[in-house]
């Protein structure tokens, strides 16, 4: 007989709860001993893993998804290797929980400092993805949190060759199996009594497209660690160094096209527009760059030489608030800094926006009032990475101000305590 | 014809969003200039917030409020007098927005840090008591942020009488009025609209009894800083320091009863039980405290000279569990650390714990295994308070782990975004 969704959610989400009292005790060197375990589980199980994945990909080719969909559905060796040589990654990060900081002394007599401490237990909700299910159970585990991971159904059993390979290295390391739960059943409904389940789970961390993180902030009654789009710009402000317009522009919109952190609208000021734009707009075509531009950009870049007339369009408002995720560039010509914080106001979606500029006074002005998770003076918007910024690993980009903003990483998935140090110590 | 709920939120939350821009950009000396001229305002208007509230008092006794509510709502001259010392005292506290920290140079030519900025809109729900509206929207606004207070509709006259001041402050200083807004309407479904507008509001905080705020997380869509019970214990080690026993948990107890961090539970090895048992029971008695004891500690108590019969009771299991703010004690002998740990894990609200004792490693343990937003040794749980931690002043007391733990002052009205400074730098 079939247990009920409620009892099975019930038994997993105390299950977590247990496990996370074991996990967050756990020293740094048992936690670095079962990542590692877990990366020979999986280099020993290849050839399982393989068998799995395969059953996923023939069920997949039957049901007739998505050459895109299957791609990010393959265990590849290469992808195989990637997921072993990031759980090596993650071992060699420093352990963040226990960290204690500004232990300061106070009149009254005692020591008061944070100590930073894991959030508990996090739910990650991802796509049929498999990779994700061991780059998300090692940053759970490293920062001392119980782990549940609901995948995308199409991968179904990949992820559980995962999971076996995975509990594995926790037993290896003797840490209860229970820390990272991978759930087998596929009923929809399990989603939802996942991230409406405060008893159970401290955070939800969905990782997918935008439709995925909608649905999922939307039945939320957990707090959700959220990224939706990256609407990123660049703005040449009439002061920038020549020389750094167009590598920026080009870096930005170009280096890769379906990743978050390019640009997808180049704001210019009307006084450098003329010297720049025919040259932004040759580097654009020589990369098949479509440019839907206001009318001003329009009229400079039709006139350019090198800038074929099929690759520009009139922008009409909704393209300056769409993430295109493909080769095509919003363009608009401002009349300065005003205008160019205002309209990113306006449109942004708060991930990642740069200014160009020599100007000491509009670096500062952008800086602080731009509201964005990641702002740049002089630098492309493809560095908004959690591997550019150092965190050696991210579990995602977080477009919230609330808890963590821009891309998270351990420090994202733990929270902080206070500590009190006395000696006998009343308050009078 | 009075305007819809919807038309009345609108207006109010879209005012919130352009406002929160401006004082998000505005400078310290700025802010600081409203709060000193709130505090000017107040001080001339003391007349008009009397008459005010003279007018919520004599409806709140023909109401037949409780006196403690109606204790609560008076604006005597000496709540006047803490509102306006309360103003100087945050116009004199660093401005937390714009500090920049850690400014790490990265391989790839960029320089990485984090720059403190405002949350946003900030909505405050509270009960009928009117010196929350100046303490409330002081902080929002040293903290760069638009704030909506919605109060107890008891308190509405002194409410809007104080809303005035905050204009006229916010005036002087040049700051837009839609800085501060003071719901004026009493609509009970406007509460949920605050509670539930992301659009409008980044997030709620929620000051006053567990009902209220229970309620409020119950139907928020916003993250919410919420401070539920505060079930605190004090643990009496066996390697306690004798002197340090009765003097941290008399204060722990009995310094006030009524407020989140007073001890509830008292834990005890079975050690040191016999020793110190007797002298706590009689230093409880003479403050008139009710002992709930476990069986161990009903034994040794009822057996110790100084305390009389009448104040001993059996612990039933609900005790352990209970936030009494009254003269009660609950006290359960352990067997050690670990049932001491045990016994706050599954108990406790996670607010505050101490433990008493000389041991290094247990102190570490205690310090490391105990997950509650503050965890003290050797020192009153009374501590646990935003101006005895150093931060001024405080909005309120997490007990959530997400985003604030524990006291929250300016820090947790605020976020963090990422800063990158180039120079012409792009991603290779």
């Amino acid at each position: 007989m079939t247990e009920t969704i409620d009892a099975y959610f019930d038994r997993l989400g105390q299950a977590a709860r247990t496990a996370a009292q074991a996990i967050a005790r756990a020293g740094t060197a048992q936690k670095n001993a079962a990542l590692r375990a877990i990366a020979d589980a999986l280099d020993a199980a290849r050839s399982d893993l393989t068998a799995a994945n395969e059953h996923d990909l023939q069920a997949a080719h039957a049901a007739g998804l998505s050459p895109a969909l299957i791609d990010r559905l393959t265990l590849s060796p290469k992808v195989i290797d990637a997921m072993i040589e990031g759980l090596e990654q993650i071992a060699d990060l420093p352990d963040p929980v226990g960290e204690i900081r500004e232990l300061r002394q106070r009149p009254s007599g005692i020591q008061v400092g944070r100590m930073r401490v894991p959030l508990g237990v996090v739910g990650i909700i991802y796509e049929s993805r498999p990779n994700v299910t061991v780059d998300a159970a090692a940053l759970c585990l490293k920062a001392g949190n119980a782990a549940i991971l609901r995948g995308g159904k199409e991968a179904i059993h990949s992820n559980q060759a995962i999971a076996r390979c995975v509990q594995q290295g926790l037993a290896a390391a003797q840490l209860p199996a229970m820390v990272v739960q991978v759930i087998e059943r596929t009923e929809r409904e399990l989603v939802t009594r996942l991230v409406s389940s405060p008893q159970y789970v401290d955070v939800i961390v969905p990782r997918g497209g935008k439709g995925l993180i909608e649905a999922v902030a939307q039945a939320a009654k957990v707090p959700v660690i959220k990224h939706l789009d990256g609407n990123c710009h660049v703005y040449v402000h009439a002061a920038a160094k020549p020389e750094w317009v167009v590598p920026i522009v080009e870096n930005a919109k170009t280096h890769r096209y379906g990743v978050c952190n390019a640009a997808e609208t180049l704001l210019i000021d009307e006084a450098v527009a003329p010297r720049y734009l025919p040259e932004i707009g040759a580097m654009l075509a020589r990369h098949g760059v479509e440019m839907r531009c206001c009318p001003k950009a329009w009229s400079l870049l039709h006139a350019a030489p090198q800038v074929p007339a099929e690759l520009l369009k009139p922008a009409t408002e909704a393209d300056w608030a769409t993430e295109y995720l493909a080769p095509i560039l919003a363009i608009r010509v401002v009349t300065g800094l005003d205008d160019a914080i205002d309209h990113i106001a306006r449109y942004s979606s708060h991930h990642t926006e740069a200014i160009i500029t020599e100007d000491y006074s509009a670096a500062m002005r952008f800086l602080r009032e731009v509201d964005s998770a990641s702002v740049m003076v002089n630098a492309s918007t493809r560095f908004a990475d959690g591997f550019e910024y150092g965190l050696g690993a991210e579990i995602g980009i977080s477009t919230d101000k609330f808890h963590a903003r821009g891309p998270v990483g351990l420090e994202g998935l733990t929270s902080e305590k206070w500590i009190v140090l006395g000696h006998g110590t009343i308050r009078r």
